[in-house]
């Protein structure tokens, strides 16, 4: 089913483990996004997309994301977040 | 001149001056690539990235990045750290 996969990263998420699903979704034909609040969980998705560059790699194909600042509200209380979009190059030169 | 800048940022660095970094490089028609270690100085490039996009949204253009891991030795000591490299878009959807 193709769509968009939202995935929520945490400061205890693997990056091995989101790389995964990061490339599990590619596969799919999915859209993915990645949600991250505070340095921790931004970190584990960098770690994450870097990882899962090498996965997609076997596949023919190169991830690369931009960053975009989104706000919630969460118990009320305003935060910042980083959402990152996922653009999927096929046949990376 | 072009060429390629390396930008080092730190724990401590401000996301809104290395944004005007990276822009300024991009319009010098430089590539721009970012080394950053430990989660603090991920969260500030990916930050920086983010009003990055904001400032050359103005000049037609969009950045994306991908990031790797790199190993340095620093003080004898091996470190993994996060390069992160820049591609510009122009006129993007």
């Amino acid at each position: 089913m193709v769509g968009t996969m939202t995935l929520k990263v945490a400061a205890k998420s693997n990056p091995s483990t989101v790389a995964g699903a990061i490339a599990n979704n590619v596969r799919d034909g999915k859209s993915v996004e990645i949600v991250a609040m505070g340095p921790e969980s931004i970190n584990n998705t960098v770690k994450a997309i870097a990882i899962a560059r090498g996965f997609l790699k076997g596949d023919g194909m190169d991830a690369n994301f931009k960053p975009e600042f989104i706000h919630l509200t969460i118990d009320g209380e305003k935060k910042s977040a980083i959402k990152f979009f996922l653009n999927i190059e096929k046949n990376p030169k």
